[in-house]
């Protein structure tokens, strides 16, 4: 069933990386169409798709007053005040990231310092599908509102009746996110890329999605939109040794294996007894779940890795770049300190990855597919630009005002040069 | 010549903040073209359209130690000194940039924070054409060697004789990057993107270009490269009273203006008298510039604005969002305060963008063409990714555990609530 795989020499890595993502090229021409239709139909456009691919027909795109209402009626005390726990520790952690202005002199009288503005119009995207994410109604819409953003905007598909769950709308509102539209897919990137009557343009769009969604997202950067980050299957790593818990490990592996045929889960360990106990507590913990069927389409991905040494091991989860990194060894400092590439970090026996999906406080909203190479999981900064400030006195334009006329004039631009001169001769 | 607008009404703004950018549609199935071959044929293709584009032979892709020691040799004792001034500079306004790690407990028992990590392999692209654009090994080489990237390539076109510019080389020399390769244009961005024999693929690109370039950007994102942003022609914007000096004001639009035709610079003001003399001005300097003849084109774009409610000014600024603006006028804590969307800020009568050009200490790297809603400049975390740590307690996931079951459960997700279940009942 679940492969796996004793000491590979490392010029078998590249293929054990490879993740089994689907290519997409073959549905840019769909994205691009009904990127076309939306910009020059609007609201009609995003309707008459929203009958096709969800297949229910919405008048109004906008969440109701009423809908809240009622929404907010149809959830337990329990799931509230399970909600009011993780938006706690969420909100804590991404204040914590709050940072302050540092004001230095780089040369006697240059003064230059760094501050942040929010992206004043953000677009969210909540994913439909087979459960109702309220969990990234809280991970997209905290910091957005930490970070002060103006203009947020919730997208997520309607079910088959028209509505939305109850509690991605519940969450919303305890967030104090008003602008909620009734729009997925394809259409509901291009509703944010382009604005219509009832939804507004944004200036960059976050939250994860299918593979139409990630072509869509793609496609909207090309529309001058900016977005948090490309998207994948759901996947983890889970690093243990004999100090492991294999029931744990093995319940970790398979908490990612349920989110989808495509996920991709791995351990990699030194023991080839920690291999044969988390096999065996996989096959008896994945019988009982009620999502079997997507599970075990995702452990046939998945992979158990034999390496002996740490510094390979090490090598191996940095040319893999995991989404999420479990680390349950007694060497778990050398892996963090050495850790490269990877979105979110759980560090013990106490620390499952579904803690970090709803309520330590971390962000979900992470890179897959190797992105943490070259991406950041969504965090405060997400949602903030910097702008770089200088402020020159007239002593300061003589200390550095010369080496620019010098600079300018080599890089062949007179009127750089000049800017400087005309201010350095003021008095003379 | 240059335009001049009085008290435009807010329903004429949107057409005011248009760039004279052109669209790019048509070339991108060249770019995409020059991808596949470089994907293929690597060095051989590379070298096939340098001879095609730049008009030159390249046998060896590389700069050799004797072209960085010859380029040394050719570079004036002041030229080193100024180039040193800026480097100063310049690291220190980045190294300023370092965080620390901020560990917090969210709640009893669950430790989060935050780590930031160097992007492994960067390509920097170093513009060729009119003038040699050393600044620019500057801006782009500082940071990335602060935050510890451990491959930094840098591409730049050769000119007809198959050589670098003696600046260029001597620059990167100086900032200790070795890996610099004679290759410019789209050839530059696919051998960064894929990697040939000569040139090792890249997770990040950075840097300016042209419009191929950017579209060349834009399709790397595709192959999972990562940039620092889109890119436009260069634009400035001033906002001046009667405290400021027209002369002065006159010589930074111009110093934009000279970059390239389809540069914009912008002047807004709520003074009559200051249009009058900065149009004086702009004339008059325009005359004596080595690179009149663009800058006149460039001119032909540009606005003298007459905004009379500093509010109105702030709102308009806001919304044009320029990659670089200027402030001197009795109010410049207003306008700083109240900036949302700007690259860099140049505050007071001493400040010429050039500096921020050069030697202040800012990068130069910026947001164009609006895109200083959605993108910061490129700062030291251009070069990081941020990864998430958490560590939770045995006491820790009894106090979140519950919490997370309930979310798991509601999101039908049943193997998450399961991870958790295990640790709780562990001593059941």
């Amino acid at each position: 069933m679940i492969n796996i795989i004793e000491t590979p020499s490392k010029n078998e890595w590249d293929n054990i990386i490879e993740r089994p993502t689907k290519t997409v090229d073959n549905i840019e021409s769909i994205v691009f169409d009904i990127f076309n239709k939306v910009k020059s139909k609007g609201d009609n456009a995003v309707k008459e798709f929203t009958q096709k691919f969800d297949k229910c027909s919405i008048n109004t795109l906008s969440v109701s007053d009423d809908e809240f209402i009622n929404a907010e009626k149809s959830i337990s005390e329990e799931l509230k005040n399970a909600i009011t726990l993780a938006k706690n520790n969420i909100e804590s952690f991404h204040k914590s990231q709050i940072s302050s202005v540092n004001k230095i002199e780089t040369s006697k009288g240059v003064k230059c310092w760094q501050e942040k503005r929010a992206i004043e119009k953000v677009g969210l995207y909540i994913p439909g599908g087979t459960a109702p994410l309220f969990s990234t109604v809280l991970m997209l819409t905290i910091p957005a509102l930490i970070a002060g953003c103006k203009e947020i905007s919730i997208v997520t598909p309607p079910r088959k009746d028209g509505s939305i769950a109850p509690e991605t709308l519940y969450t919303a509102k305890l967030c104090g996110v008003k602008n909620v539209y009734k729009v997925g897919g394809i259409q509901a990137i291009a509703a944010l890329t382009f604005g219509t009557e009832t939804i507004n343009k944004v200036y960059k769009i976050f939250g994860p999605g299918n593979q139409y969604v990630t072509v869509a997202k793609q496609l909207a950067t090309k529309f001058n939109v900016a977005i948090d980050m490309p998207a994948g299957p759901s996947e983890l790593l889970v690093i243990a040794d004999d100090t492991s818990v294999p029931s744990f490990v093995a319940s970790d592996l398979l908490s990612q294996a349920e989110h989808g045929a495509d996920s991709q889960v791995i351990l990699v360990t030194d023991s080839k007894k920690v291999i044969t106990e988390v096999e065996k507590e996989i096959e008896s913990q994945l019988e009982n779940l009620t999502r079997k069927d997507i599970a075990k389409q995702a452990i046939a991905n998945s992979k158990l890795i034999l390496i002996r040494a740490k510094e390979e091991i090490l090598n191996f989860v940095n040319l893999y770049g995991p989404e999420h990194l479990i680390i349950c060894t007694k060497e778990n400092d050398y892996y963090c300190s050495g850790i490269q590439n990877a979105g979110s970090v759980f560090i013990g026996n106490y620390t499952p990855e579904s803690a970090g999906d709803y309520a330590s406080g971390t962000n979900h909203t992470l890179p897959t597919n190797g992105f943490s190479k070259n991406y950041s999981g969504v965090n405060l900064d997400s949602y903030f630009k910097t702008i770089t400030f200088q402020e020159i006195s007239k002593e300061g334009i003589q200390n550095i005002g010369p080496a620019i006329e010098i600079m300018a004039s080599a890089e062949g631009l007179q009127a750089h040069k000049n800017a400087v001169t005309l201010r350095l001769n003021e008095n003379e």
